[in-house]
């Protein structure tokens, strides 16, 4: 396990993320943990210099190009395009020229190197100290931003210090477009190579202003980005710009004396669209360049505070006891505010903007992890997002028909809308994603209310998902309701019958669907909704098949799953792991392994489908079948394992999802960052050691704490109100802010009523003791003992 | 359903497939159909002139090249080259110029065009008069033949007459290399397109002679096709020889005086070899041009008339009463011929040499269709075959371990023994492949009793795939062996458990290993077989894992198979067949729909797991879900129909399967013939209105002569002797070449001696009259009546 990157026995500090010297070999982590990104605009934490660099990458949410999807053999409804997020013109970069040596941290000698990334702030802060071969010595100091609230924007100061002697220095600030960086070619998880993808359209220079024009060649999606500059210094120094199709470039040429150092702001932006002309994007580029130039660096970091102050005051968790945690959480916190604030009607890829992983694809972990964070604490962000996915509702209803189903289809891997799974058992078989976004919608409107979105939105996105369900499975007569032959969560099995996280959620989109369309009958006449359709749906839901295995007293992933043989994991080296880069899918598919968590992630969505002690057994039974080979499983079962008793898994768990970034534990943070890993790590407090649950009553707290640590706390956004939970070593406390309307909650099956006007504290059930269950062979999650020491 | 080449109302010679007149619209179908070839070269039926054309092709056995498999995502253990049979140097092409006008059907006046293949000469002749638009006119005869005595060699003879009056004409016959043709590029089954892959090594004339050679460049497999000619003339004709990297062609120009034709006899040699030098290779070419012209054609002719005399001698079925089926059961017969005869040590593959279908690539059905015929007709080419996979043990070693299993797992489809399937699920799962080749050992083994074969190929391939079912299904403690996720031959299902076709075989495949091994312990011990290991076969054989539901009381094809939603056959318009090309494999898998026999197949290869009333009950439920959709399922589905005694139903599947090619009914001819649907009809014959199984008390039979038909006759080859089999009305009759050991044999259940020396006559059980079994709407078989006629 890689460490992390704060030196040993320095304290850690919960809000900085701290790179203390340059590690070279850790470039690709660095530029992921160090991107910056506002859900529209992302930046890789690249060196300034651009090299070297494990991938270059500047993104725009929902900027793509098409690349042909190959197969060995043909077959009716195979996606034939595959969508790849666009490295996109390059804003970051500044070189900088000492006498006529390249600042190059493989040259010269790099005394001290130090970046760090503060999460109040949102500034990334690198300072160096460097001295040429030929003696001169510099500081660098350069600090970047992409702002929260110009969604167009982004800046560095970049400050440059004589620090013996006057030198000469020149500083080279660029524009770059079409830079291609190149992955392994094994690992399905990286982007497809779609080289340089961006056909010129305009370059223009003026003053020290550069702006360029770029189409993508087969989406023809069009993109204008720009650079701005202010020179801060003792005397006027000698300044060019220049353009070119590919490369804009302002140069500066100064002579600096100790003590008195030049400062160069650099404001970058990028708008792009569908169908405005480049010359109308330059204008808007011109715009927010003049905007910014405004603000100034100062001003942009004014704003940026004020908006992560009202972002923590209204979100922050606090772990007392486990600093590295905290810390950890912070980060995740952090990375959704970065991925989503200004997705403005665009979807969360599962990489966020940090990096070109599965092709900058939004998955069903979108609504299912990520969104369920938003619901509760920017409720306008998880909309958003299913706005996204109703604006493709079209593109969905066309591929149910492909697929001769009703409703809607919606893609397992998409930018645009349409399906891009070039493997269909572990794509569109994988119907699930259809209920996951049904779920969202219910959870959405249960905690906001939102009768708008409901009416415009929601309601037909449980309606077309409903009729999917309805034709996708089949009602036996006189029997059950069987959906064969999809995949469920688990990718280590796939086209298995009567799934029981996909039947539970199906069954609970019939029932959504069903009420919904009940609430409001104008709106589902409109819509084409019978009551016979109703009553199917009800009937189907009422009947769903769930295969149960009497002779084990467990729940089967899917029919048959149980009878299968187990992996043998005994004889399975670690350097196999993840399986599925070691061996082929008909080994795992046959046998019984579980990448990620599916009948437990069900126990967890669907809890009441299960009697606490049939939770207990189905849990320990498939710990020792969960191998943990996706990001999507460790916060999934530290929330089932909290619910079941197994306490200090559970806060082991909660440990692993939190620093599976920060530690690097998938081996693939190159590609970027795991967001739904970092916002399950929040699920995992929230519903697991928070124990919170939708009921009939609202909303349900289970609370424990680990006894690694001495307090948990965070806040919710329930109906615009924020409600704070405390929970402490005996005790929790409630406390809602002040309001019209009470609000009631279950505390372990207590039904309370807060009033906003006073905090309500009611004790804890003791802490079970239960033997700890058993995972594969090495693959137990790390121990973690109080204070944040893993083991 | 296309007419038949015949002109309607004229009797059909069973010996001659006739094209009357030339028709433009139906050329794919003629050149698939009227392709020559002896097993190791094949030329399509294409005219003289070369165009128009469907596809041009000319192919030697194994010899291809290789193409990258693309996929939608990447994976482990996917095969990443495919392999592509090349359509290599053509040197079938003449072109003539009368006057100055070429010989174009498109062209001046086509007064008569007939061809003809006569399946007892083996040639394909040409006869066509033809009238320029200046008014001049010619007949043209040319006969065509790929020697089935010398295998490199093909020869034309080409007669040119003047009609009315003299006529200047020039001939060219060329050698013509890297012409492409482009298939539509959405049909699974069509070949890839890899471009011209032929780089030119070497191109030399001299005389009337020309050689060309060429190396492919991913292979690197070498080649040189050369041509030789003798013209026989009144005056001597200006000739003129050239040639070029990919050209070689002599031009002869001749006048002509009517009724004195000229005659041009082309001789055509191909040599290819993958570690030969071209020099050598064009050595071979040069002595076999050498022999061919001291032959000549007449004499290549009698060769050829000559073997298919004794090919006849021995395997002619006859069938009386209708003319029809009797013709397309002699081109079946002719096919196999074709396909086999001087294959020397390389597989079938699917298409023959008839067409680029499939990539010439061989299947599962070489084994389990092709290779039963072979072996009662001409066992060395059943040996051959079983001989070339033998040779690609150490990749199926090797695919073996990269899919973590033991033993061998041969390719599903190869032309090199590499696994060339870029569709999983319907490739590599379908692990039978391995059972059929152990079944088709176990065939040779009974049938010759050739034991030099046993000790060096057969006992090493049984116990091979007997390695490999051990490793892939478990022996649950106690309990079954089990064999999940697995692919039968239904390929409208995929990735199910304990498939019964799978599990049976591979329980056959256990045994006759076992019983192998134990009468060869000095062999057995030299591969490493243990007493342990042939335990841990029988037990696995003798708790194979059978699914069975009760409830319907018939065998699901695999487990959980009946419990599927049964496909909507009356919502499905006939344009939607195949399903393949209209329904995406997630819809087609879940539900029960069936695209050929599987467990039906069973019940024909592992009869014994069944009793008569299952055999009765499984094969009417499975009629009413199977589509058809294979060329390899209606003669496997006429032998079940006449052992359960739906006699016509048999006869109509007969009929469809032998008329698969010849009425072009799965309507991708253009690729080449079904070598596995013609072998299946034979089959049907055999072993449906024979009844022939094998058994402990030798070959047994249950003829039953189908209303239609007046007499059915076949000699089968048993241990170097024929057996002759007549059935008539009410009884059958066996007669057995003289020799020294009596032969016993079951008839009906009944034991019989057959000594050689006099005929045995058995009355046969009166035919059951059951009623006729339902199929999927608009799925139902022709329903054919005496003389031949299909309603």
């Amino acid at each position: 396990m890689p460490a992390t990157l704060e030196t040993e026995g320095v304290p850690l500090d919960p809000w900085v993320i701290r790179e203390p010297a340059l590690d070279l070999d850790r470039l690709a982590f660095t530029e992921s943990v160090f991107a910056l990104s506002n859900g529209h605009l992302g930046l890789r934490g690249n060196l300034d210099e651009g090299e070297p660099r494990a991938i270059a990458g500047t993104y725009l949410n929902g900027f793509y190009e098409t690349h042909t999807l190959g197969y060995g053999e043909r077959a009716y409804g195979n996606p034939e395009d595959g969508q790849t997020v666009v490295n996109v013109t390059d804003g970051k970069l500044i070189r900088l020229l000492v006498e006529d040596e390249p600042l190059d941290v493989h040259r010269g000698d790099l005394q001290s190197h130090e970046r760090w990334l503060d999460l109040r702030t949102g500034i990334l802060e690198r300072v160096l100290v460097w001295s040429t071969r030929a003696g001169r010595t510099v500081r660098v100091t350069s600090r970047r931003l992409v702002s929260l609230r110009m969604r167009s924007v982004a800046a560095v100061s970049f400050e440059v210090e004589a620090i013996d002697r006057p030198v000469r220095i020149a500083l080279q600030s660029s524009l770059l477009a079409n830079r291609v960086d190149v992955g392994s070619g094994t690992d399905p998880r990286e982007a497809a190579a779609i080289g340089a993808v961006l056909v010129p359209r305009l370059s223009v220079h003026d003053g020290l202003r550069v702006v360029l024009a770029h189409t993508t060649s087969r989406t023809g999606l069009s993109l204008a980005a720009g650079m701005e500059h202010a020179l801060e210094t003792d005397n006027p120094p000698l300044t060019r710009t220049e353009s070119e199709p590919d490369l804009g470039r302002v140069t500066v040429s100064a002579q600096l004396h100790p003590g008195r150092p030049l400062r160069m702001t650099k404001l970058i932006a990028y708008h792009w669209s569908s169908h405005q002309s480049v010359e109308w994007l330059r204008d808007q580029v011109d715009a927010s360049l003049q905007n910014a130039l405004a603000e100034g660096f100062d001003g942009l970091a004014a704003m940026q505070r004020e908006a992560l102050d009202a972002y923590w005051r209204s979100t922050k968790i606090e772990v007392d006891g486990d600093d590295e945690l905290q810390q950890a959480l912070r980060f995740a916190q952090f990375q959704l505010v970065q991925a989503g604030t200004r997705a403005d009607g665009r979807g969360v890829p599962a990489k966020g903007l940090t990096g070109p992983g599965y092709d900058g694809h939004a998955f069903w972990d979108m609504e299912a992890y990520v969104l369920p964070v938003y619901v509760f604490s920017q409720p306008r962000l998880a909309r958003d997002a299913l706005v996204w996915r109703h604006g493709m509702l079209d593109l969905a209803r066309e591929r149910a028909r492909q697929l001769d189903l009703d409703g809607a289809a919606f893609p397992w891997r998409t930018i645009g809308g349409e399906e891009c799974s070039g493997y269909w058992p572990a794509g569109t078989a994988a119907f699930h994603v259809n209920a996951g976004i049904a779920r969202a919608v219910q959870l959405y409107d249960d905690v906001t209310g939102d009768e708008d979105f409901m009416r415009d939105v929601g309601l037909e996105l449980l309606v077309e998902t409903a009729r999917l369900w309805a034709s996708l499975g089949y009602q036996v007569a006189g029997g059950a309701f069987r959906i064969d032959g999809v995949t469920g969560p688990d990718e280590y099995s796939a086209i298995a019958d009567n799934n029981v996280y996909t039947n539970l959620m199906a069954r609970d989109n019939f029932r959504a669907a069903a009420a919904a369309v009940e609430r409001r009958p104008e709106r589902a006449d409109a819509l084409g909704v019978s009551p016979d359709e109703v009553a199917a749906w009800r009937r189907a839901a009422d009947t769903m098949a769930i295969p149960y295995d009497e002779r084990l007293g467990v729940h089967p992933q899917s029919e048959g799953f149980t009878d299968h043989e187990v992996w043998d994991f005994e004889a399975t080296a670690p350097e196999r792991y993840p399986l599925l880069l070691h061996h082929h899918y008909l080994d795992l598919y046959r046998k019984q392994v579980v990448k990620q968590a599916d009948l437990v992630m069900a126990m967890f969505t669907c809890g009441d489908a299960f009697t606490p002690e049939q939770k207990r057994r189905n849990f320990e039974y498939y710990e020792a079948l969960t191998v943990r080979d996706s990001s999507l499983s460790a916060c999934i079962q530290a929330i089932v394992a909290a619910e079941v008793g197994h306490v200090d898994l559970a806060y082991d768990y909660l440990a692993e999802a939190a620093l599976t970034d920060l530690h690097d534990l998938k081996g693939n943070i190159r590609e970027g960052l795991h967001m739904a890993s970092l916002a399950g790590a929040l699920l995992a407090v929230v519903a697991g050691f928070g124990g919170l649950r939708r009921s009939r009553h609202g909303l349900a707290f289970s609370p424990r704490l680990p006894r690694q640590v001495e307090r948990l706390a965070f806040p919710l956004l329930v109906r615009d109100r924020r409600l704070y939970v405390e929970i402490v070593r005996d005790r929790a406390t409630y406390r809602l802010d002040p309001g019209d309307d009470p609000l009631p909650i279950l505390h372990w099956g207590e039904r309370l009523t807060l009033t906003g006007t006073e905090a309500v504290t009611r004790p804890l059930p003791p802490l079970p003791d239960l033997p700890r269950p058993r995972q594969p062979a090495g693959r137990e999650p790390r121990r973690r003992t109080g204070g944040g020491v893993t083991r």
